[in-house]
C-alpha cells in the first residue's frame, strides 16, 4: 500500500537560544532532519511531505531532494495544523506516516511496524513504556483484553494534567509518531478543533475521532527510549548525542572493533572496519572512513574522509582528512595528512609533518617537521627533516617530483616547479630551483665561514 | 542586620597526602577556600574571619584581602574550638555565618536563605536530604507540626553511632554550617566542652545549649547534595571537580551553547559564549575567555585567556594563551598562539604554527610550519612553510615589521631586527638581515650547485 | 601445602571476532592471560599448568616461562574436560587451583582465601552475590548453619534454568573458580560424564561428587563482581578496561595523586608517583612511568616508559617514550621526546620539536620548532627555532655535539658528525659541515640581494 510520510519540521527551539532553525541542529555530524528523512526515506514512500515554518527557506534548501515535497505552517498553530498544511499534498489512499522532525534516532524496523500496524484500516500510534512517565499522555485501553497481543484497545491518549491517580501509573505513553489510512486521517484532520487552553490544533485529537467513527486504533513500540526522544534544548541535543555515540560504538563493537573506551568515541558519519581494528580513546571519526584489518588508531586522533588499510598504524594526535593511508603505514604522532594526500605501503610520516595533495609511493619515509604540498614522491625516498616543497609562488601552485630512492637532506628547500631524478641527493640546507639529474649530488648552500672571539651581543637593560 | 562570616579553614587533610595545606587545593582552577570566600564575600559581609591552622601562612598570603581577618587555631581541637578563635574578632551583635573552607560549592542563594532564616534570633541550620543519610548527624525535630512549614522543631542532631533505627531513617542531615545570632553563639561557644570520646569541642553542641536556653533552632535546605560536600582526600576532590564541571557545563548548554560532550568539557575560570558557539570534545578552558557568536571550536583544544571573535574556526589540538583571534579566521589544527598574539579577522594560521607577542592584520597567512615572534605582520601576508623570525640574538629580543601583501618564501630567516617594505617578496632559502625594500625581490641564498655520479655513503657494519 | 594452579586458556572467544586468541587480547595494555598468571603466580605456586587450544602456539609462545606447563585440549568438550588434560601434570597431593584465562581482575587476596578455605581438605568454591544473579549457576545451601560461619553448607550450584523460583532468589552465585585437594580432585574429574544436553563435560559437576563422597565444599568470596568478570567479546572487554582503569586511578587518588578527571586516565603498565603530582585529563601512560613530587602532566598526554623528575611541568599535547625529564624542565605543548631523550634540569622544550637519543644538559632549551637526534647538547644551550640536527646521512647516523652556552640560530643545518665548542654562535639560517672552535661564530649562508620593483607571478587562468 502506497506510503506517504509527513515530517513535522515547522518549530523554533526556543529554548536552542539559537539563530538556527531547530530541526538543522547537527547530531552526529548531520541535521536532526537529515536522521528523519533518511530513516523515513529508507521505507521506500512514494512521497516525503516535510511540513516547514521557522526558517523555512533554510530547511528548504537544506533538504531539496527528489520525492520531497515541501508545506509552509505559517503560523504554527500545534501539531495537528502541521499536518493539515500537508493533506492538499496527500494522496487519497494509502497510509500516512507522520514523524517529528527533531526526534532523530528513530529507527526504521519501529517505523516498518508501526506502517504494518496500521495496515492501512487502523490508526496505529507508535507508544514506548518509560520507567518514568511523568508528563507524558498515557496510552490508555479498554479493560478487556481487545486484540491479538490479549491488550485491550486503545481507548484514549490521556495527558498528565487530565489524568486520574490510577492513570497516572501507566508507563504506555504516545511518543507523537503515527500512521493511519491516507483518507481517515483527512477526514479527522477536518474535525480537528482549537478548543483548548492553548487554543492549538493537536494531532493527539484524531484519536477521540478514531474510536468516535469506530476505527480501531492500535499500536506499535519503540524498543527504547532513546529513539523517540525529543530534542528542545542543548542538553538534550547533548543527550542524544552521548545516546547516538554509544549506538555506534555498541555496534562496532559488535562487529569486532576493539574501543579502549566507548564513552570516548564520536563518529559523525560512516566508520567500516575490517577485523582486529584497534581505536584507542579520545577519537573523532567524521565522514567516511574505512580502516583495514589490523590497523590501529592511537589516542587523541582525528580522522575525517579517510582510508586507512591494513595494518596500519596511526599514532596519537594525527589530523587525517580526505587521504588514504597505505598497508603497514606508520602516522605521526602529530601527523597531518590533507585531502589529496596518498600514501603506499610502509609509508612513514612523523612528527610535525604536513602532506597535502601528495603522493607517496611505497616505502617513503618524511619522519620529522616537513610539508609536502603537491609532491609526487617516489618509492624510499627519505626527506629530511625541516624540508618544505615551496609549492606556492604567491600566485600559483606548482608540483614538486622526487623520484625513487632520493635522499632530500634537512632543512631544503624545492621550488616548484622542480624534479629530482631517481636516486639524487639533496645536501642539507639547500634551496632547489632547478632539476636535479638522477643519481647526482645538488647542493644550494653558501660556505661555512668562521669568527674567531667572536662578542655576543649583551643583554641590554630595560 | 551586620553580618560577619567565619571560615573554618585549618584543617590539615591527612587524606589528601599533601604538603599542601587542604583549603588550597584547587578546584575549577581556584582554590577550595576561594570558592568560599568569594561566595561569602557575595553576601557583602562586614568581616570574614577565616580561621587557619596547618599552612597558615600559606593560606594567609593567598587569601589577604580587605575585610578579611585571620584568626589561628593551633592546635586544632574541634569545629567548636575553630569558631572560638574567632569570637574576639566577632561584634557583639549582629548574625554570623559559620562556613566550611572545604565546602565549596555551596551556593549563595543558599547562604541568603540560611541567614534569612536565622533573621537574628534562632539558630539556623544548614541541612540537606540524602537518599543516603548514612554516617551524617540526622536532624531530629519535636512531633508536633511546630513552624512555620508546618515541620516540627529542630530538638537535636544525633550522630549516626547514637541514632536509634527511626533516627537512622532520618534522611535530613546537618551540614556543618550553620548562622546564629552572634552574641548568643558567643554565649554558647563559651559552654562548649571537650567531654567526648574524641576529647574535641564541638560546634554541633551549640544546638543543645539553643533548645536549652529556648531558641528556635530552625533550617534552610540546601538545593543538592553538591553544595554541601566536603573534599577531604584526592578522590573527593575529583568527584567534586566533575560535579563543577556538569555544572559549567549545564549553565552555558542553557544559554545556548552547543558542546558535543558535557562529561568531556573542563572550565576554570569563566567562559562568556556569543550564540551559536560549539565546542567540541575534550577542550579545556583556563582564565577569562570569550568566545563570539558562530565560532567553533574543535575537539581537544586547549584555550587561557582568549578573545576569539565571530565566526572564527578552532581547529584541533589548538593551544591558545593570552590571545585573540580575529572574526572568521581559521586557526590549527596543531597551532600554537601565545600571549600577545593578536589575530585580525580572516587570519590564517596553520599546523605546527607558533605565534607569539605578534600582530597579524586582516587576512595575513602562516599556514605551516613557522614561528611568528615579536613581529608586526601586515594585510594579506603570506608567510611560508618553514620560515621563522629570529628575534632573540641570544641577549635580547627584537622586532620584524612585515609589510601588508609581502610573500615569505618556505624556510626564510628574518633576522630581526629588520623590516620587509610592503608588497616585498622574500625567495625560499633566505636569510634576511637588511631592510628589504617595499615591492622588492630579496633573495639570499646560494647557487644550487650540481655533482654528477655522487656516490652516497654506505651502511657501515655495525 | 603445595599449590598447584590450572588455567584454561583454550577457548576462541567467537563474539570477539578476531584473529587472536581470546586470552591474548589486551587489557590495560596486558594480554587477559597476562593478568591472570600474574596473580597465580604472586601465589608463589609450584608448577601454573596453562591449558590451550585455540591459537595454542601463539599462547604458549607469547606466555614460555619457567615453573609454567603448557597442556592442550584439542578439541574442547567442556570445562571438566579442560581441567581433565592437566590431570597429568597434576602431582597426587597438595592443592589445585581452577582459574579462568579470560577472567583477568581476580585479586591475589581472593586467591589466597580460596586456598586458605579449602585447607587441602575441602572443595572450596569462589562465589560472588549479584544484585542480579540471572544466568549464573545459584550456591544452594543446607537449611540448617553448617558452618564455622553460621552459613549451610555447599549442596549443589544450581543452573538458571533447573533453579526453582526460591532458588533464583539466591544471590550466591559461582564463579567458575574453585580450590580443591588435588588427589580428590583427580578423582572426581574421572568421574565426569558428558551425559547433558551440551554433550560437555562440566567441571561444576565435581560439587555432586564431593557431596556424594561426603567431602565438605565450602566457599570463598570475591569482594566485588569486577573480580569474577569474564571477557566474551569486545564490549565487555571494554567495560572491564574502565574497570580496570577506575581501579588504577582510585589507587592513585588514595596515595595522593589528583587526576583532574579518574574517567579520563588510562594506565598500561605500572606509574609511581611522588607528593603533589597532578595529571590533568585525557593522560595515557603505557610501560613503566615514574613522576616525582610536585610534578604536573597537562591534558592530552602520551607517556610511554620515562621519569619525570620533581617539579617538572609537561604541557598539553606532550607526547614522551622512552625518555627522562629532569626537575623544573618544561616540556610542550606539542613536545615529542623520543627514545634515549635525556633531558637535565631546567630544560626547555617547546612547540613542535623532537628530541632523539639526545643528552640535553642542565638548563638547555629548545623552544620552537627543531629536531634534535643522537645529539649532546650542553648546559644552557640555546638551540634556535627550526634547526635541525642532520644526523642522517642516508645510509649512516652520526651524532652531533654541542657544547656549553652555544647559541644556534634559527634555521640551521648541523650535518653530524660536527662539534661546535662551548661558548659558539651559529649564525640564523647556517649550514655547519665543519668543526666550530669554542667562542667563535660561525655562519654558512649567502649574502642577501635585492631586486627592486620585482613583479610577482600573476595567478594564471585555470
Amino acid at each position: 500500500m502506497a506510503l506517504s510520510v509527513v515530517i513535522m519540521a515547522a518549530g523554533k527551539g526556543t529554548r536552542m537560544r539559537s539563530a538556527r532553525p531547530k530541526v538543522l541542529h547537527g547530531l552526529g555530524g548531520k541535521p536532526l532532519l537529515g536522521h528523519v528523512v533518511a530513516t523515513a526515506e529508507a521505507l521506500a514512500p512514494e512521497r516525503c511531505i516535510v511540513v516547514t515554518g521557522h526558517g523555512a527557506e533554510a530547511v528548504e534548501a537544506a533538504f531539496a531532494g527528489e520525492h520531497r515535497v515541501f508545506v509552509r505552517q505559517m503560523p504554527q498553530l500545534g501539531t495537528g495544523h502541521a499536518v493539515q498544511q500537508a493533506v492538499p499534498a496527500l494522496p487519497d489512499d494509502g497510509i500516512t506516516l507522520v514523524l517529528n522532525g527533531d526526534v532523530p534516532l528513530i529507527r526504521e524496523a519501529t517505523l516498518r511496524a508501526l506502517v504494518d500496524a496500521c495496515g492501512g484500516t487502523k490508526l496505529a500510534l507508535l507508544t514506548v513504556d518509560l520507567a518514568n512517565p511523568f508528563g507524558y499522555g498515557r496510552i490508555v485501553r479498554t479493560a478487556e483484553a481487545g486484540d491479538a497481543d490479549g491488550i485491550g484497545a486503545v481507548q484514549a491518549i490521556v495527558e498528565e494534567k487530565d489524568a486520574t491517580p490510577l492513570q497516572r501509573q501507566i508507563s504506555e505513553v504516545y511518543t507523537g509518531i503515527l500512521a493511519a489510512p491516507t483518507a481517515l486521517l483527512k477526514q479527522w484532520l477536518a474535525r480537528l478543533t482549537n478548543q483548548n487552553a492553548q487554543g492549538e490544533y493537536y494531532l493527539t485529537d484524531v484519536v477521540a475521532h478514531a474510536v468516535a467513527d469506530g476505527v480501531e486504533v492500535c499500536t506499535a513500540s519503540a524498543a527504547d527510549e532513546t529513539e523517540v526522544l525529543g530534542v528542545n534544548s542543548p542538553l538534550q541535543l547533548a543527550d542524544l548525542e552521548r545516546r547516538l555515540q554509544r549506538r555506534h560504538a555498541d555496534a562496532l563493537m559488535e562487529a569486532g572493533v576493539r574501543l579502549a573506551d566507548p564513552s570516548r568515541f564520536d563518529l559523525r558519519g560512516t566508520l567500516a572496519c575490517g577485523m582486529d581494528v584497534e581505536i584507542d580513546v579520545g577519537c573523532v571519526f567524521e565522514g567516511t572512513v574505512t580502516i583495514a584489518d589490523g590497523a590501529r588508531v592511537g589516542p587523541h586522533c582525528v580522522i575525517r574522509d579517510a582510508q586507512i588499510a591494513a595494518g596500519a598504524v596511526i599514532h596519537p594526535f594525527t589530523h587525517i582528512e580526505g587521504a588514504s593511508v597505505g598497508a603497514g603505514a606508520l602516522i605521526g604522532p602529530f601527523a597531518r595528512l590533507r585531502p589529496g594526500a596518498r600514501l603506499g605501503s610502509e609509508v612513514h610520516i612523523g612528527n610535525f609533518v604536513e602532506v597535502k595533495n601528495s603522493t607517496l609511493a611505497d616505502g617513503a619515509k618524511a619522519n620529522h617537521l616537513a610539508y609536502l604540498g603537491d609532491a609526487t614522491v617516489g618509492e624510499r625516498v627519505n626527506y629530511g627533516a625541516g624540508s618544505i616543497t615551496a609549492n606556492y609562488d604567491g600566485a600559483n601552485k606548482h608540483r614538486t617530483v622526487i623520484g625513487a630512492d632520493v635522499h632530500v637532506g634537512s632543512n631544503c628547500v624545492l621550488v616548484a616547479p622542480v624534479t629530482i631524478g631517481d636516486g639524487a641527493t639533496i645536501g642539507g640546507g639547500s634551496t632547489i630551483t632547478k632539476e636535479v639529474a638522477a643519481g647526482s649530488l645538488a647542493i644550494g648552500r653558501a660556505r661555512q665561514v668562521a669568527f674567531a672571539g667572536w662578542s655576543r651581543p649583551q643583554k641590554k637593560a630595560r
